[in-house]
Parts: structure tokens; C-alpha cells; sequence
């Protein structure tokens, strides 16, 4: 039985649609978790450079040692959840491409994981980077070679021309 | 010059993602105000039948008298907003159709307008309103019929296969 | 009777949650309009500086020339709203103190106003601020002494020791 | 070392506040994570009577059998979470009173907890409920007499007539 699915693509790619899709089409509930939850729980001073997560103006984010060991205990968390009896859907940019699956690897031990890619087309993530609205763009672009590098997957969607309910639908066979 | 674009479309029709592209691609800066601006300044009271607009778990949309009498102030008052000179654009869902286009036009009365009918197909629609993750589903159908009906405009746009970005793209050179 | 209620108050000062508990307590349903209304409403450009609204870091708020120009209009709209029959009550933070008043002043013109003044500690202020878990701090202080500088008011409320509901229920009489 | 902070209370009685204003004061990162991250997580399907959570009209919370598996699943994931090595600040409403804290207790067992009690006066929650502009009120009252219940604390607050930040600096000492 599928215990954990990690979904991993750049910003803007359309990841949280898809796990929106998810959470309704599965039959189970899954909570689903990702670095946002995680940065959304950091103190407002951890979004300053040397010590958390930075947003610079041209979209990089810049990760610190502070941000670093406090995202790898959360890691553990969300393993220890699905431990527990939770299955967990888990939306993440894997900025350090292998080694960050690697790192999720080594947390989620013997847990069944399904490991899905959600690639898009620059241009096209760039376009939905502006109609979201965000004040700080160019963060698609800065993270399209980095998130995928030798990262290996289950399962890959590619949101450039499929919605995410059609996504979705066609990861959900993979759950079992 | 174009004073005020006015895009109708039914909810999860990509209205919102266009009005950002279209802030971010025209040179001058455009306000953007809609139904959910008027919706999100009303007291929370308002959100029950018989005074103001109600979201019913089946998606539609029930607009009673009070709030009907509050909107047609609000048309007023974006009407006089780009009469002093703001470019607005407008993201609107016109529930009563030809109708509520009427009651626009009225107040809107010599300033120079582009009408944008923005299409989207239903079920692509419906898998959007999942993908946003609203509690409300069904809302996006509900409007499907009423929103367009005896609708004029100088232009239509259709985000089924077409991004957000794309559509600002071909509204801009419409806005002189 | 009265057509437009202004608070005017520093950042932090409270007036939000005022203006939520006047409309819970008025019988008569006023939409809520502010400076925070129009920020919302703004192209993401437009808040960098030299051209729109800047939130330096220091918390301090500079308004360019285009900011100003639309804010202008925005003005008229809101004046608008209300002599087409919606009770308005606004949401403001008097950067210009009595400059911004006239500005209202002439805009509102022969509308009946009830204005209202929100005053809190600094001290307070800058607690409220962290624990709103902004980003950007010291907002608050920086607007402590321009805001209600040669500003008149028909009654003013101090949120220092005063609770939101208990501010809003001394409004209440003075709006008839 | 202390390793978890609990802060219990009802709802609107000012423990998200104090968690931020915490966070600001304490020296370490504390990232803050509560009930309120687990129901973001949740399938908006979750939401619905007999499986997850609701909210009732009257402000009732209603848990069903599925949010409270799931919910035990998040505290073992908080649990693991500080195990390796992250401080974390939990906001919390104990809707079972004394059940509730013994299946935190549980969970977290050997690390070092700090148990902290948020009060508030039932009436000023209530107002502070109608500040917030929640269009579900009476959930400050409905949970009033039961959070407490047989709940043992180190330390109790009071937000009725004291700022968050004062909490926070009332609380600060007692982590070490």
C-alpha cells in the first residue's frame, strides 16, 4: 500500500493543483504537507539571508543552515506521520535535485513511497509565475535545471498542455 | 484610449490569472476590481440568503436585494474611479447575463470600454475548481449557461488550451 | 444621516478589526473600503518604488506619483459609491495627516461624515505588529506622529486598553 | 532543554499571536505548528460531517472518526519532529479537555514540554471573534468551559487585559 507520495517540480509548475486533485480523487484522505507548511511555520526572521529561507528579487532561493537543519527534522516528522497510519502526499522543490531526494529517501526508510516528477515548460511556468500575481518572479526559471537533476521517478506529468485534475487521474492508478 | 476593460466570465473561467497578466504586460498601471473586491468589503451578515449573496453548497450563487442594491452603488463608484482618470479593469461574472452587461453599460455611460467575454470549456472549468481547492464546488457549472447570454463583446478569449499570459497577450493590442 | 464613516489610525492601531465589529453591530449593511482595498487592487510593479507603494523595511511607507494619482481617483470612486446610496465606512492610514483629510474632504464634499479617530499606544502598536507575524515591522512607529497630525475628528478611540468591539459600540450612536 | 511548547486554549483567545510574538522573542527558530496547519492540510472533502471536521453554524466543532485518526497520526509527526532536533511551539485546542493533553502526553513522552494555558474572558473572546470577521461566531463560546478542563499546566496566561507580546515575555523565561 502506497504510504507517501512526493510530488517534486520547480515553482509554478502546478504541483499544489495537482495534489488538490489528488486529495479529491483518491478514495482515502491524505493530508497533504510541503515546504510551504514548513515556511509558513518559520518565524518571520528566518526569511533573512544567512540564517533561514530567502526569496531574492530574481526568484533564487537561498537557503541557510538554520532553514536546513530544522527542514530535515521536519522531514523526519512527516515520515514518523505516515509511521503512524497517515498516508501523506508531499509537495516539494527538491532545489538540491538528488541529494534533496536522497535526504527524503533516508527519512521515509521503508515506507512505500511513489515518486512523482511534475515537469513543465519554462515559458509556460514563467506565464503562471505573472498571473498568480506574485511580487517576486523569475523564481520558475531559476529552479528549471536544478529540481530534477538525477532525481528518479515513479511516475512523471508534465503540466505544460494536461490540467491537474487530468494529472491527477493519472497518477491515482499508481496508488495502491 | 480604453478607460476601463470589463472580462466576463463564470468563476474558475481564469478571469483572475488574465487580469494579473494584463496588469503585468500593459505598460500603464490598471486597478483591478470585481465581484470578489465587492464581496470581500461586505460584512460577513451579508453572506446569507434573503440580504446578500450566498454561496449554496451546489455552487450557485443566490443574490438577494440588499446586495443588489450595494453593487449597483459599487458600479457607480468604479465608474466615477476611472472618470477621474484610473484605467480599471474589471473581473466580473455576469449572473443575469445581457442584463447585468445593461446595468454596466449604463453607469459606465461615455467612457471607453472593452468588453472581453472570457470562454472556458465546462468540465475543464469544473477540474479547476478542484484544483483550487475550494470547499464549494459545482459554482463553475452553475454559471455556465447564464454568464455569456446575450453578452456583445469587442473580444473573446478562451483559456481551455490557452494560458493566462497568452490571453493578456492578445487583449493588450485591444487597449489603445 | 450618516453616508460615510472614516477611521483614520496608524498601522497595528486596530482599525480593521473596528470596522468588522461596526459592521456586525450597525443595522444597516456598510461595505468596507480602505487603503488596503486599493493596495490589493495594484499591479505588483506598482509597489516598487519611485513609481507606486514601497514598504521599506524599516516599515516605513513611501508613496510615489502614480500611487498618488490613482489614489486620487480611488477617492472619487469611493465618494461616488456612497452618493449612489451605499453607506460606506473606510479604512484609512493618513500618511499626509490634515493633507489627506482635505483630500478626502473635498472628494466626499457634501456626503455627511462621520470621522473617526483611532488612536493607540506606540508601544502597543509595535507588540500587535509582531504578533500579526508581518515581516516588515516597525510600520507602526513610523506613522505614529504623522498620522493625526492636524486631523479633525467627531470622535476619537483609543484601542491601547479598549477592545475592537467595545471601540465599535462607541461609534455606533454617533452614526445616525 | 525544553523541546515542545503546548499552548492550549479556545478559539479567538489570542494563541496564534502569542505563538508569533514567541517566536520573535524567543532566541532559536521555533517553527509554530498547530491544529490549524492540520485542517489546511486536509481534503476540502474533510470538511463535511461523519469523516473530518466541521464547523457548525453556531461555532460548534464537530471531529469525526477519520480527522481523529489522522490527528493522531500529526501529533506523532510533531512528536519525531522534536525528537530530531527541532524546537517546536504547538497551538493547540484541546477540544476533549484533559484527553486531549494526555494523548499530547503520550506522544511526546520523554521530551521536555512546557505546558502553557491561554484564558480569556468569554465575553472579550466572543468580541474579538466578531473583530477577526469570521462569518462563523460562537465558537469562542462554545468552547469555553471545555479546553481547560482537567488540564494541567506549567504556566497560564491571560490575554483578557494583556497584550500577546506580553504573554510571550511572561513565557520566554520559563523555556530554557
Amino acid at each position: 500500500m502506497t504510504q507517501v507520495i512526493v510530488l517534486n517540480g520547480r515553482s509554478s509548475s502546478g504541483k499544489s493543483g495537482i495534489v488538490r486533485c489528488l486529495q479529491a480523487v483518491l478514495p482515502d484522505p491524505w493530508p497533504a504537507l510541503g515546504v510551504d507548511t514548513l515556511v509558513q511555520a518559520m518565524p518571520a526572521s528566518m526569511r533573512a539571508l544567512d540564517a533561514g529561507i530567502e526569496f531574492a528579487p530574481d526568484g533564487a532561493v537561498i537557503v541557510g543552515p538554520e532553514f536546513r537543519a530544522l527542514e530535515a527534522a521536519w522531514i523526519e516528522g512527516v515520515a514518523a506521520m505516515a509511521r503512524a497510519g497517515a498516508r501523506v502526499v508531499v509537495d516539494e522543490v527538491f532545489l538540491g535535485g538528488a541529494d534533496s531526494q536522497q535526504r527524503w529517501r533516508k527519512a521515509l526508510g521503508e515506507l512505500r513511497v511513489l515518486w512523482v516528477g511534475v515537469r513543465c515548460d519554462g515559458a509556460v511556468a514563467a506565464g503562471r509565475e505573472v498571473a498568480r500575481g506574485d511580487r517576486v518572479t523569475g523564481m520558475a526559471a531559476s529552479q528549471a535545471d536544478l529540481v530534477h537533476q538525477g532525481v528518479a521517478y515513479d511516475l512523471e506529468v508534465d503540466t505544460t498542455h494536461t490540467e491537474s485534475i487530468d494529472c491527477a487521474r493519472a497518477i491515482a492508478p499508481h496508488v495502491n
